[in-house]
C-alpha cells in the first residue's frame, strides 16, 4: 500500500492520539502516505480527509480526546453508507484503513471488510470490553483517573464517617469497578459479572462501623444499575445516609497514562505493519504482553473483560 | 493560657489538617499544651479529647479531609449543649478554643463566647463564603479540583464537539464557579450573584458552533439550580443534547495546594498566638495578604465573595 | 489602537498561554487587531509576525509553556536592535505591544518605551522576583509542582530515616524555596534574603534524629548556592549521608494553576485595555487583590518578593 | 502456619503499602497473625518488631514509601546475622517471612531459605530489574512520574527550542529510561542494553531542527552514563548548549498507580497463600497476566526487564 487512513469513532478514549501519532510516523518511515479522517464514520462518508505530516502529529502523544474528533453515527451501518465511505476512500487513492474505537467502530470496519475494503482495528475505549485483547486504549488512563477520586472521596468519607456509593464507566464490562475497587480499597465492589445481596452488604457496613471503621467506599459499574438507585435501596433497608457520587465524563479524559502511550504506540505501528502487508480484516490486542491480531468477526459483539472470580474473591477477602 | 483545644467542623476542606499542624507545633513552641477533639461539637460535648504532640501531627500536612474528623451537630444549637461543652473545656483544664471551619462552626464557636469562652475561628471550607477574609482554607485546592475535571471533560467535549454542564459546589456563593470558569475558558458561567438568559445562553452555543467552537462549557454553581434541572431548560430550546456532569465530593478532598497550606499555616498560628494573649471571640481572615481578626459576630451570617461583575464581565468577554 | 502586538520573551512559565489568549481575545472584543511575535525580541527584530484569530488561542488556555516561543536576545539590548523592532512593528501597522516575561522582559520594553513606541508588561515568571506585584503568573504553579517533588521525595526519606537537600529556583529571590519549604513542612529553609548558620542546621537535624524524627529535608533556594555545595557543607560537620536532588527545569512547566489562569486572564484583558487608552511605559502587577500598573522604569532592576522574615519565622516555630 | 512477619527492605517503591496491606488483610482473613518488622533486615536482627492489626493497615494502601521503613543492612550477608534473625522470629513464634524489595532483598530471603526458614519475595523495586517477573510493584507508578516530568519539560523544550537530556533510574537496566522515552515521543532513548553513537545523535539533532523540530528530548538511563557526562560528549561535537536534568528521588515516592496498587495486592495475598501451605524459598512474578512462584535462587542476580530491541526500534521508527 502507498496510501492508508486512519480514524477515530465512537467515544473518545485517552490515548487515541498516541495511536494515531504511532500510524501516521509509523507509515511515513515506511513510504506510506496517511490521510486523516475527520468525525469518524461520519467523516469517511462526507469525504472529510486530510493529508497527514509528521508535525500534524507533534506533540499530541500526551494529549487526551483525539485530534481527529468522533462522532456516533448509526447511518454508517446501511450499505449505501458503508458503499459511499469506500468510494471516498478510494476517490483520494487510500487503500487501506486504521480504525481506532471499541464495538459500533469494529463493526463499521467489518462491514468495510465484507465489501473487500482492509481495515485493522485498534481496541480504544475505557471499558476494556473488547475481546481478543487483554486491554484496551484507555482503560489504564481511565482507572488512574477513577482512583484520583476515589482517593479524594476517601478524604472526606473517613472525615465524616460516611458511606459513599461511586458510580463509575463501564458500560456491561465490570473492569473499571473491579481495578479501581480493589486499588481504592473498597469495602464493597459491585459489577455486572457478580450477583450481589442488598442485605449482606448493609450488614457489612453495619459490622465495619461497630469495628472503628471510618467510611465504607461501594464502587458501582454503571452496567448493574445507577447510583441513586443503588444508594435508596441501602438506605431503605438502614439509615444510612448514603452519599452518591456520578464520576461521569471526567472518566474519558485527562493525559494518558505511560502505559497507555506505549500501548497506543505499539499498536499504532503494528497497524502499518500489516496493512503493509496487504493484511485487513484484522483487529489487534494485546495478549499475554505481545501484540497479536484477530479476524475482527471473531472478537465482534463479544464481552471479554480481565473481571474474574479471583480479583473479586481478593478484594472480598482483604477489603473489609 | 496553658492549655488550649483544637476542633474541626461541618463539612471537610483540605488545609484542615495544615492548619491543626499549625495550631498544635506553635502551641508547643510556645510552651502551650493542645488538645484535640473529634468530631466537632459533637466530640466537644462528649469529651472526646485527646492530648497531641509533635509527633501526632507530623505527615498530615499534607493529606486531605481532617484527622480530628468532623460532623455536623445541629445540637450545638442548645444552650444546654454549649454548657456541657464548656464544662468538659474546664474539666480538661482548657483554656481556650481554635475552631476550625465554615458558617455552622462560626456560629457555634460564637455561642460558646456569648458563655464568656475564648474561641478563634480558622475559615475553613472549600466554598469561599465567609466574610472576613478574601480566601478560605481549601477554596485553592477545591478551584484546582474542578480545573482538573473540566480540563478532562474538554478533552471529551472538543472531540465529540458536545455541549456540557458542570455542576460545582459552593453552596449559596458563586466563588469556585467563577475562578473554575474563567481558568478552564468556559463559555459560560451562572452564579447564584448574576441573573442569566436561558435564551441568551442557547443563541451564544448556536453562534459558537457556527463559528467552528468544538465545545461549549457551561459551569454552574450548585447554589443556582441543579445541573440536570439546568440541562433540561437549555435542551427545551434546541436539540443541544447538554450533558451533565455533578461533581460532588471529589471537591471536598485532595492533597491541599501550596497556598492553601501556607494559608492554613498561616491561620493556625495567628490563632494561637491569639490565645496566648487572651484574646477570644474573634474570627482569622487573610485580606490584602495581612493575617487579620474580627468579631466573630461580625462575620457571622454574612455571605462575602470575591465574586464580582468584573471577573464575571471579563470571562464574557474572553471566553467566547 | 487598532491593531497591537503581542510577545513572551526570557524563561517561559506556566500561563503564558492563558496571558496570550486573554491579550488576543479581549483585543477582539474591542475590535482591536492582534499580531503574535515570536521567539520574543529576537522574532521582533526579525519581523516573525503572525496575525492571531480568536481560534488561535483556542484551547490553549491550559497548556504550559509559550505558544509564541520564547528566547535570550542579549542584542536587543543595543539600540540599533531597539529601532528594528520599532521598525517592523510599524511596518505592520502595529500601534502597542503587550511583552510578557520577567527583568529581561521589562528591560526591553523599558528601552523601547524610552523611543517612543507604547508597551505594557505583564509580569511572567516563575521567580516571583517582580517588583510592582505580589505575585507572578507562573509562580503558583511552580510552586505547586515543587510541593509536589516534595511530597514524593519525603515519602522516601520517611522510608529511609534520611536528610535531603533540595536545590529550587528563584534566581536571587528565595520566595519559591519559602512557599513550598512551608507547604511540605520542611525543616529548614534556606533562602538568600536570610542569614544561615550550617552548625545550627547539623545541631537541629541531630536533635530531629534523636527526638525520633523520620526525615530531614531541607529547601534550598538556588540564589544561595548549589545543592550538591551545601550538602558538602553538612557531611563535613557530620556523617549525615545527605542526598541532594536539584528539581531543574521540570518546575518551569506545566499546566497552569487555577489561580495562574486567572491571574493571566485578568492582565491579559488589563493590558489591553491600557493600550486601547494610548497608555504605555507600564508594568502591570496584582496588589492587594487588585490590578495595578507603575511605570515600567519604577519597578525595573529592582527585586521583589513577599519572602519576609515574618513567613521565615513560622516555619521555624511550626516545622521542627 | 499461625503466625508470619513481613518486612520491606532496600530502596522503596510505590506499592510497597499494598502490599504490607494485602499480606495482613489476606492473613488474618486466613486466621494467621502477622507481625511487622521495621527497617528491613536491620531489624529483623534487633528484633524490632510489632503485631500489626486489621487497621493498622487501614489507609496505607495509597501511600507512598513503606509504613514498615526500609534500610540497607550489608551485615545481613554475615551467617551470624541471619541466624540471629532467624533466632528473633522464633522467639516471636513467627514461622514464616514475607520480604517485599529488590535484589538485595531476595538474597537475604535466599539466606534464610539456607538455613531452613521459609521465606516469599514479593519484587518491590522501581526498576523493574528482577528476573520472573514481568513487572515490579512501582515500576508503573516510577514511569508516571517520570513521564509527568518529561510533559512538563517538554514545555520549557518547545517554548525555548532546546535540547534536554533527562536521566532517569533503573540501575543496570533500561526499563524505566524505555518506557517512558517512547511514552513522551522523546527523539532518543539510550539504555545499558543497546550501544549508541554519540555522533549519530548529534547528527538527528541537527537533522530535526533543520526539519522545523522544536525540541530534543533525550531519555537517558543511570545505568549508561550520568547526565551531565553525556551532554558534554554532545556539547562536544557542536555548541546545542544541551540542559541536563537530573530527576532523582522524585521517582521513587508518590501515591501508586492503580496497577501497582492492584499488583502489590495480588502479590500480597498469594504470599500468604503459600505460606499458609508451608511453601518457602519463592519469589513472586507475574508473568503474562498470571501471579507465578519460583525458587529465589533461580531468579536471583539475574537481571531481567521488558527492555527489548522491539520496542527500542519502535520508538526509532516513530518518535523523530
Amino acid at each position: 500500500m502507498k496510501r492508508i487512513a486512519v480514524l477515530t469513532s465512537g467515544g473518545d478514549a485517552p490515548g487515541m492520539n498516541s495511536a494515531i501519532r504511532a500510524v501516521v510516523r509509523k507509515a511515513l518511515y515506511e513510504g506510506i502516505e496517511v490521510y486523516g479522517i475527520n468525525y469518524g464514520y461520519a467523516g469517511l462518508v462526507a469525504g472529510d480527509f486530510k493529508k497527514l505530516t509528521r508535525q500534524d502529529v507533534g506533540d499530541i502523544i500526551q494529549k487526551g480526546g483525539t485530534s481527529l474528533y468522533s462522532a456516533r453515527y448509526p447511518q454508517f451501518a446501511t450499505e449505501e453508507g458503508q458503499l459511499k465511505g469506500i468510494e471516498e476512500l478510494k476517490k483520494f487513492g487510500i487503500e487501506g484503513l486504521v480504525a481506532i474505537g471499541g464495538d459500533g467502530t469494529y463493526r463499521g470496519a467489518h462491514a468495510l471488510t465484507q465489501h473487500g475494503y482492509p481495515c485493522v482495528c485498534i481496541p480504544g475505549t475505557i471499558d476494556n470490553d473488547i475481546a481478543g485483547t487483554d486491554y484496551t486504549v484507555g482503560f489504564d488512563t481511565a482507572i488512574n483517573t477513577v482512583l484520583d477520586s476515589l482517593d479524594k472521596i476517601r478524604d472526606t468519607a473517613t472525615s465524616h464517617v460516611r458511606t459513599f456509593v461511586i458510580e463509575v464507566m463501564g458500560r456491561d464490562a465490570g473492569d473499571i469497578a473491579l481495578w479501581t475497587g480493589i486499588a481504592s480499597g473498597a469495602e464493597q465492589i459491585i459489577i455486572p459479572e457478580v450477583d450481589f445481596d442488598i442485605t449482606k452488604i448493609a450488614e457489612k457496613i453495619r459490622q465495619g462501623r461497630e469495628h472503628g471503621k471510618k467510611h465504607t467506599i461501594i464502587v458501582l459499574a454503571e452496567g448493574v444499575m445507577g447510583g441513586n438507585e443503588f444508594a435508596e435501596k441501602l438506605d431503605a433497608i438502614d439509615n444510612f445516609h448514603v452519599r452518591v457520587t456520578v464520576l461521569g465524563h471526567v472518566q474519558r479524559g485527562g493525559s494518558p497514562s505511560a502505559r497507555d502511550r506505549v500501548l497506543a504506540s505499539r499498536f499504532g505501528a503494528a497497524a502499518v505493519d500489516l496493512l503493509k502487508e496487504d493484511k485487513g480484516g484484522l483487529a489487534l490486542g494485546i495478549k499475554n504482553e505481545a501484540i497479536v491480531s484477530n479476524p475482527i468477526e471473531d472478537v465482534l459483539d463479544k464481552l471479554e473483560t480481565t473481571s474474574n472470580l479471583a480479583l473479586y474473591q481478593l478484594n472480598q477477602e482483604i477489603s473489609f
